[in-house]
């Protein structure tokens, strides 16, 4: 482990929280070191550090009591989901209290009539979705990973359908959040929209648990289109897909999915998902909308990805060939990461604006090129936003270089060209020295409400400030 | 005037100030008292309190400079756009120093493959909506009056097609503030999407300049689509025209506009705009889209408000007539007005769950009748949103008791069914005493950020919190 032991909390402190909250959670707190260990890592290639107890909560209030105690004796608590975050967000570099919330995941409310639902942090997407299934509705973001709902609203993540209903942040009405000194805040109401006072759950969102622990979330629901069409298009570069995506915004065509795959991405794909699409930079495109207006849609697109060099159109308009198809997309880490196998991967994530996507795209890959990584990208395209997946071996200090330098460049580049060292992942450990170049003195005004709202810095401390 | 002098800032702090900023304004700093009061009303009914000065200014750093002299001297300091904001947010209650930005509309940069613009402040959406004409683009945010996009972002409003393109919340990408302390921050990248730190955009939007002032914007721009239509079909009740609303939503038509307006909304609307709509509950709607898609949304749509007791279509689909149409729509707030010539009016601004809507509107017009008071109700039906316009005198008391007697059964009922005090038009003076009911421990948050940005209170000091 890499961690500096100096920051870890004194462990007299630690048996004051474990005294104060043992009664109250049984068997539900433990300071076993496998399951410690269990939840001091993420999916990302950031070493590992495990906190020094897991609490796995079962309401609000016990959560509110756990922070409390924590605050109270000034140690560190952290939030985990299903620690899918990649960014090392779940780490326990300064060890502490981890609050376990994937047992809270109950579904409070779905309301047909106003399209939310009200559900516990700890619920994944694929749980809701599931359980949304003959309700008409879905709700809508679908990072690759199956994370918990609290755990996206935590990182604002977003999805392979934000180009057409949003990321995480427009689609969470309000929030049920337990404030560092253990005051339990709902942010809002579940109107459509309020004026009445400051965001609170927008500044929540993204938080990455460092002012709060989301409990509880009111989300949007979206309706299930009448029809859903879906396709794959081949180009000869990737400079000409992306000219086609950036038509089709033009052209107002309301496409629910725009996804870009280089050839190494769909190689890896190919391998892991057992397709066979042509070794080609690749959109994969998804249509909603009645059964003419999706007909409508895809012809138009059809003649713009043509005329930018598409070909190799393939359709999928049965249900399992569409699942197929987005279930190979989702799991293009996984699959790129197959393409060392033991090796750690480490997923870029700058964003820019549209018009500056090729040039970053090509830069990119000649980075990687010169720099001998191993990296398939993929993006989402018609939010500006791609990663390149760099598998890599950790513990190899030339590799850690290579990639230090590849997302250095990245990221400088992204900025320079008005856009953000993340677009979906968020800080963490990792984009932290980023963030002073990206936000200057706005950095000083988050410091400023860090330490008005949690003056102990026990929330997460040492990530994203 | 109503003000309490005790609280208005001492002559010599204010002399401080004046001193500091005058060389740097010239005769662009005014102390005259014919322009100091018209800089202390807005179009809402509180009584005015005039500053005792005002900068009509022309950058970022000149308001920086205005505002680091206000808080070294710990005089109060407004935003004052073009005076449109209704719940009093302009209003000088403590006198101190006004900056009038509406010289600040210039148009730094319109990207039309990014499809966004980088402005300052005081350009109003009908200045910018001028100068988009031939880009195919247009800004979408239409509140009824020709707001500033400072002001609109400031009081973080929303206008008639919010249901399609989303509130000002959803159309800012970034945005420059000077802060208390006189630093000037840039939000955030200018990338579709981040996840890069706190959402510092969205905690200042709303904030009604109480956390710093907006001094640039870059907004999301829309295509002006292929086709549009536009229609009005009258109900026999209000009942029925929220359902037709409710299961228009449901279908997922995804119309750009849907008001409705009252039986007495349109009394007021004919006389005032010369129109000879059936004096029914009414919805105006707006179809965006392909000819084919817009053709099948109307038949739809026509076929839903049948089934609810719809009838006298009438189709405006040539752009005149949808932009009188229109017209006659976002003049309703003054054409309530001149149903009692010489009143003032105040608009009531409750959002719900759009399942609460129908019961909301109908306690709401038995009140109006019980109270005896004169006020058409019209609304963004499709976010849960109406307004009640009552015409007031307000110097007379019972009209004055009447007047809270409604606001206060209004928002007590939208708050206990999970909706807000103020959909659109902010906190202002006429709201606080409202979020305490509404966001409880959220409250205490939001002053801890504001003692934190602005321990000294300066900006706009007395409103919202």
């Amino acid at each position: 482990m890499a961690t500096d032991s100096a920051l870890r909390c004194p462990p007299d402190a630690l048996a004051g929280v474990i005294e104060r909250i043992g009664t109250l959670l049984g068997d539900r707190l433990s300071t076993n070191a496998a399951i410690c260990e269990q939840h001091g890592h993420d999916e990302s290639w950031h070493h590992p550090a495990a906190p020094d107890a897991v609490c796995f909560v079962h309401s609000t209030a016990e959560v509110a009591s756990i922070v409390k105690a924590c605050n109270d004796y000034r140690v560190p608590v952290l939030a985990y989901g299903v620690g899918t975050s990649i960014e090392g967000q779940v780490i326990a570099e300064r060890g502490g209290v981890c609050i376990d919330l994937s047992q809270m995941n109950a579904i409070h409310a779905v309301r047909p009539v106003d399209m939310d639902a009200t559900v516990e942090a700890g619920i994944t997407r694929t749980q809701l979705n599931a359980h949304l299934r003959d309700t008409g509705l879905f709700f809508s973001v679908d990072p690759g990973a199956d994370a918990t709902l609290g755990g996206m609203a935590s990182t604002r993540a977003s999805g392979t359908n934000t180009v057409r209903y949003g990321t995480i942040r427009e689609n969470v009405l309000s929030m049920t959040v337990v404030m560092p000194d253990g005051e339990i805040v709902r942010t809002g109401a579940r109107a459509r929209k309020s004026a009445a006072g400051y965001d609170l759950a927008h500044l929540l969102i993204g938080a990455e648990g460092t002012l709060g622990i989301i409990t509880e979330l009111t989300v949007r629901l979206h309706g299930l289109p009448e029809a859903v069409s879906a396709a794959t298009v081949c180009f000869e570069d990737v400079a000409g897909a992306v000219d086609a995506v950036i038509a089709s915004i033009q052209y107002g065509i309301p496409m629910a999915r725009i996804e870009l795959l280089d050839s190494l991405s769909i190689y890896a794909v190919n391998r892991h998902s057992g397709r066979d699409h042509p070794e080609k930079p690749t959109l994969f495109l998804e249509f909603h909308g009645t059964a003419a207006g999706v007909a409508e849609q895809a012809t138009t697109m059809g003649e713009l990805c043509r005329e930018f060099g598409g070909s190799d159109f393939t359709w999928a308009t049965l249900e399992e060939e569409r699942s197929a198809l987005w279930a190979a997309r989702h799991s293009a880490a996984y699959a790129a990461k197959q393409l060392r196998p033991g090796m750690e991967f480490h997923a870029t994530d700058i964003c820019v604006p549209i018009s500056r996507l090729a040039g970053s795209i090509e830069a990119a890959q000649a980075d990687v090129a010169e720099l001998g990584l191993t990296a398939p990208l993929f993006g989402h395209v018609g939010d500006g936003n791609f990663h390149l997946v760099v598998v890599l071996d950790r513990d190899n200090p030339d590799e850690r270089a290579a990639l230090d330098t590849l997302n250095e460049r990245l990221i400088t580049r992204a900025q320079a060209a008005e856009g953000t060292c993340t677009g979906e992942h968020g800080v963490g450990l990792g984009k932290r020295r980023y963030l002073e170049a990206e936000h200057g003195a706005g950095l000083d005004v988050m410091r400023a409400i860090k330490a008005a709202l949690d003056p102990n810095n026990v929330m997460n401390p040492g990530k994203m400030l």
